[in-house]
């Protein structure tokens, strides 16, 4: 089988060998229903509990203030839904480079008479100060800024949000899940009221989520009917990825700052490299996940870069995985003024615990030949 | 490691050994994001399409209706409140007997100026033919009845309430979640709108349903985001669960005429022994599910009885698995007009492919010990 160098992980990691073993037996002969009363539904019910204990401990929570959901989108759509189905309608702000899966059901509960608003990043995609400012003054209800961005890895200042937010009554949250065993993520640390988190950008599998949530905070569920998860997302439990979820968070809190530093001086070779083939670097100057280069030549179609890029064996993004199917330029790139047709061509190299020395240095020497056969179908082209 | 014999197939089944096979290599090498556009990607996308295409195989669908959900919990309130979403407030009508999936989400309307009504059945747990034509009198937008209902397993003549239901210009839901693999289901001959889907109850895994639905139908995500699943169910597609329920749902389609015949001889053995200790069989006369008999005999409790047949090696349910942290009597039982009493003693045994002979007569002679200690200890009581 053709396995091309996996440098796209902020899309989707492989499961942890260590996760797929905790898995497996919940795939066999323990299947049972965690709601059931007998023995295969007691066994379930503890494995959820101790994930339940896993994923809590590894962001400083509380067990009680984890909900597993199926996944991120849902639980950024539990906060946004949730929160503002129990509320009177009001202000709800979002950071302008959001994930669409908070900006989107932000952008529905336009329906029901709320208003939205972005909060303007400047160039390297932080939060404007002078917006995020008159945003307070506008008294938001609830307000959402990702911790670390999925496209550039540009890292808000969360902590000092939250607790300007919490200031003017806002219940606050951030998207972590991009953050989540990469940098160490606190949610008593970051003063946040709810967080989300997601197993398979981590090393857990697709298929399990949270909502880190302040129990004051009230959700009116998504998912309703059995009552499971406090009533605030019902559905039978998914017990397998539930397990995994647990055992990747465990294992990310543990290696996090060995493997941030390893990434970092991955990191640094990559960009080194990109610097000498003439590449702009996306947030460059801001403080950014250690894994996560975006990154552009002006006149490179980013599509057609890494289309060739995979035929020659590295596995990289256009954009992010979730909107690749969309041929807008990112969303991201827009927010912080970069010009449209550089933005068209970026290309996302993403890492992860696989990824060694000698896969950074092959996916130079490549990018440097297609860099060339390209600008050569140009000279060729333009004569 | 202690295995009671498993008599609780309506809560959750155990993966098909070919399902789980099928799904491994999802959780190891082939680990891409569906929307990725590189070799990993294109792989699970692949993968995501062929499981589309057996599900609605399977079915009797078209594989652009088949809208992949977390599981059937998400799937029903996709319908309930995707459809209620994008509409002028009206009447919603359930059955009295919905799965609470399908009830919470309906009494949620509520709070968005919608009319809920549910649909009264008569003691068998069939839809009351006079309780429906006035509902359909009244006009009724969104309606939704069960197909084969989890407790009782009775089933309902969907296709005739459906046909029914369009005539006045309601949309028309049915919850297929316990029918499917144990009865054939086919979406066009039932003539509904929409219809509900797991893949855990038909050995396939947690973590994947489906909402097979009419794309005349308009519906607002519950999951917003991203734009998977034609823009309907945001959130990167669990590869190996959808997987796994493509197979399950194909290897459920081709043995479901066997199986119906083997379960109906099962269940006979059952009644009869069920009989000659007293217990009441509920539905009796009504067309019901091959696999599912809910019983109680009056003056026990229905917890009590469990929790002995566990402790003794037999699992199964006092009520439906999802309710079951909750100790009101069955909902479907008060709604058939049960004696509180006897609902508070009923026990679902519900039968799948791993079911024998022997472990339906071994079952009977544990009840009735269990049977006679329990009396035993009330003669002892009352002395």
């Amino acid at each position: 089988m053709f396995a091309p160098v996996y440098l796209d992980w902020n899309a989707t990691a492989p499961l942890e060998p260590a996760v797929r073993e905790a898995m497996l037996p919940w795939l066999d002969s323990r299947f049972g229903n965690a709601s059931s009363r007998h023995e295969y539904g007691r066994q379930a019910r503890a494995a959820v509990d101790e994930a339940r204990a896993q994923v809590a401990a590894a962001v400083g929570a509380h067990a009680t203030e984890v909900i597993f959901t199926s996944g991120g989108t849902e639980a950024n759509n539990l906060f946004v839904k949730g929160a503002a189905g129990l509320m009177k309608p009001g202000l709800i702000a979002i950071s302008a480079i959001e994930h669409p899966c908070v900006r989107e059901p932000a952008k529905q509960l336009r329906r029901a008479d709320w208003t939205l608003r972005e909060i303007a990043v400047d160039r390297a995609g932080l939060v404007k100060r002078t917006d995020w400012l008159a945003v307070l003054a506008a008294k938001p209800v609830l307000v959402s800024v990702m911790l670390a961005n999925n496209e550039t890895g540009v890292l808000q200042d969360v902590a000092t949000l939250a607790r300007e937010a919490k200031e003017v009554g806002a219940w606050f949250h951030t998207d972590a899940v991009q953050a989540l065993g990469k940098i160490g993520v606190d949610f008593r640390a970051l003063g946040v009221n709810a967080m989300t988190l997601s197993a398979h950008k981590v090393g857990g599998p697709l298929g399990a989520g949270a909502l880190v949530v302040d129990k004051r905070l009230e959700l009116a569920p998504l998912l309703a009917g059995g009552g499971q998860e406090r009533g605030l997302r019902s559905g039978t439990e998914n017990v397998a990825a539930i397990v995994g979820f647990g055992v990747a968070c465990e294992l990310a809190a543990a290696r996090v700052s060995g493997e941030n530093g390893r990434l970092c001086g991955l990191r640094d070779t990559l960009e080194a490299g990109l610097a000498t083939h003439g590449m702009r670097i996306f947030s460059a100057g801001a403080p950014r996940l250690p894994n996560t280069v975006f990154f552009a030549a002006d006149g490179v179609d980013g599509e057609t870069l890494v289309a060739r890029l995979d035929r020659a064996g590295f596995a990289c993004a256009s954009g992010s995985a979730c909107s690749s199917a969309n041929p807008e330029p990112s969303h991201t790139l827009m927010a912080m003024g970069v010009e449209r047709e550089t933005a068209r061509g970026a290309v996302r190299v993403s890492l992860g615990r696989d990824t060694q020395e000698r896969h950074v240095v092959d996916f130079l020497a490549c990018l440097g030949q297609q860099m060339n056969e390209l600008n050569n179908l140009t000279a060729v082209a333009v004569q």
